[in-house]
């Protein structure tokens, strides 16, 4: 009986889709388990490892949800609710661009933008550049759109800022069909001056590319001023930015993100993605209105907060020698290329083998930031999204984790 | 000036992919204009348009969300919160369904569940089966994922049922993945039986395909019972079951669904796309959690309350001389085959031209649920989500409509 139980298992094998099989799993969250096993020792993990910060989301946010008021809770605009559209409007203006309603689509989280974005521009199979080290879920987007990333590497060397145009345009194709960039950078920190956009602007130009633009980070400015890609109005029609409040009010569950176009095929193309599934969740969108009445007081306390814990984690990182990283004008990210062999190894060792004082820090390691096989092996991301004094005291133990994991080989 | 200006906008003229060009417009929220511009002229709408309940979302599900306490709406589980997981399979235990928590995945709304489960048994351009007319949304889902739905037309005059096997079988290509069914089915209302079901079974079984099933209308079942696909346990590497809230709680803005599987393959797939897009709306799981708590009297009265209202539908339909329809046991939908010569004529005739006493009906227009060109013109999709003395109303002006409409002409 057991051996007949066997064939009819194997007889009715089936296989999944080969981009089924190719779907990364997640390279932030794979070593979860292990820091849980840490915890289960009694171990106390710094996590430096995600983008979750530990800010409170606005109560305002909290109290419109609590004060909504309908009894059923019914299908939304597929493009978003007018009242969240026309508050998105308002933001942008204060941002120094100039985007009515009609031009916005609510997504369901940066996600569903990125998905809904490469899905328009792309026929599967097609390519689009991307800048490695790079936000790693682009990876499972472009595999979900059937359509590839090609990688152009950037340096901790070089603050992670983009190579020359020459450099770019060699990987261009028949198949590019657009750059994608975040500015800030996730997971570099980097911030693109007035040149390197120019350069992006002129490069989709002639070579009749489109520019999708993810800039979740746009309040997240520690030097000068952020300039986004919808202020380059010549290329308009060429622009799909791409928006969320995840980090900006702190509600990274709330799943609220957006589409911002002036070209009318891709605010068509998106609306019609958004009507095939209805509509993004009503309630969050009534938070993030209510979210986006809070003054620049709010952003100015928090980038305050943050520039801060910058300085601790770059101060704490510039301690450990030999370590390469050029301090990142914004996000909340720093990729640092430290003096380690193996970036998975040692966040392994980090989790199982070392503690000091009860402690220790969970870090991402670089090559799930890469597309390139064998690249970003000495970096790690470092999010700083926890207090000051306990940052500080993570950046001391990284120092002395990285000290322990040089001496175990010898 | 202007004749540069002009010639500018040529030059950068850049086309979005073929896709995006090819996603259609919802062609049931298409006639909404229409609607809106009746509604300006003092006509009163009854919508029989779209599966939007008028039931009040559960108390139950509103406090859960009230209550919620966390001052930090973080990122949640990428396969969704484990005490949702937990109720979930515990609704399945009452269902007579054996399914673990780690069989779940949460997804945002049924959508994406159907969009995860074309994505991971397909390549771009492999094909599922669907029996037509379908839930129209498939159509865009389908593009999205580069793949192609084949239509097999299922008819008025046979209550919607499934055609032989021979008949499926015969578009079954190298390139066919699997097939999509809706039980009790949108639009028809059909609810599929016991010999259909093992159809399917053996022919999923001797074609090495999978079978998607969506079991969102599960509950609302007038005749017999209800056969999950989940059920054919024979199978059950095969079956990719397709859930949703939306209906079930009248919770449509909460855009709560899942996907269950007992295959691994498919399982990880699915949390690996999870993963990408970090996770499905924390608050309404939390809300869902709680109206899973709601006992079976919640269910029956509901579905009491249904019946009686297809009982209405039904009874004014039979009253529309020539109308071809087979009372439903299922959903609350109606396709029904009316005396007339196009639909989409039809439906914007009863908004623009057509009143009674002041008011009129919207119907959803057979067309839009079919992929075969010329079909579903006679046919309308009623969603019977109103109040039966509404209903009772909505249904003398729908006959009078069909009489005046077909006067008109003459």
């Amino acid at each position: 009986m057991k051996d007949r139980a066997n064939i009819d298992t194997i007889e009715s094998k089936i296989t999944i889709s080969k981009r089924g099989l190719a779907l990364p799993a997640s390279p932030i969250r794979k070593l979860i388990p292990l820091a849980e096993q840490a915890k289960g020792r009694g171990i106390k993990i710094y996590h430096l490892n995600i983008g979750q910060p530990d800010i409170e989301t606005p109560p305002e946010f909290w109290q419109a949800i609590k004060g909504y008021a309908n009894k059923v809770l019914a299908y939304g605009n597929s493009q978003g609710m007018a009242d969240y559209l026309s508050k998105l409007s308002q933001y942008y203006k204060k941002c120094g661009l100039d985007i009515s309603p009609d031009e916005i689509i609510v997504t369901t989280g940066g996600s569903e933008a990125i998905i809904f974005a490469m899905t328009i521009i792309c026929e599967p199979d097609e390519e689009i550049i991307v800048f490695e080290p790079f936000y790693t879920n682009y990876n499972g987007f472009a595999i979900q759109a059937g359509i590839k990333l090609v990688p152009i590497t950037t340096k901790a060397e070089d603050g992670f800022h983009l190579p020359p145009r020459a450099i770019i345009e060699k990987v261009i194709t028949s198949k590019t069909r657009g750059i994608l960039f975040c500015n800030p950078n996730n997971p570099t920190g980097t911030v693109y001056g007035r040149e390197e956009l120019n350069m992006l602007k002129e490069l989709v130009r002639d070579n009749n590319l489109f520019l999708l633009a993810d800039e979740v980070y746009r309040e997240f400015i520690y030097e000068g001023k952020h300039i986004s890609a919808m202020s380059m109005t010549e290329i308009s029609d060429r622009i799909i930015m791409l928006d969320s409040i995840s980090k900006r009010f702190s509600a990274c569950g709330a799943r609220v993100g957006n589409l911002v176009t002036k070209n009318r095929d891709i605010y068509n193309a998106a609306l019609h993605l958004g009507q095939a599934r209805l509509c993004s969740p009503t309630l969050e969108q009534v938070g993030a209105a209510a979210a986006y009445d809070l003054g620049d007081d709010y952003f100015k306390k928090m980038v305050g907060e943050y520039r801060n814990r910058r300085d601790v984690v770059y101060d704490g990182l510039m301690k450990i020698p030999g370590t390469i990283c050029i301090n990142p004008g914004g996000a909340f990210y720093i990729m640092a290329k430290l003096p380690i062999d193996n970036a998975e190894n040692f966040a392994s060792f980090m989790l199982t083998e070392f503690s000091y004082n009860g402690k220790s820090v969970m870090v991402a390691p670089g090559p799930g930031f890469y597309a390139s096989q064998g690249k970003g092996q000495s970096e790690c991301r470092i999010a700083y999204v926890l207090k000051t004094d306990d940052l500080k005291d993570a950046m001391d133990i990284l120092k002395r984790g990285v000290e322990a994991y040089n001496l175990k080989g010898k």
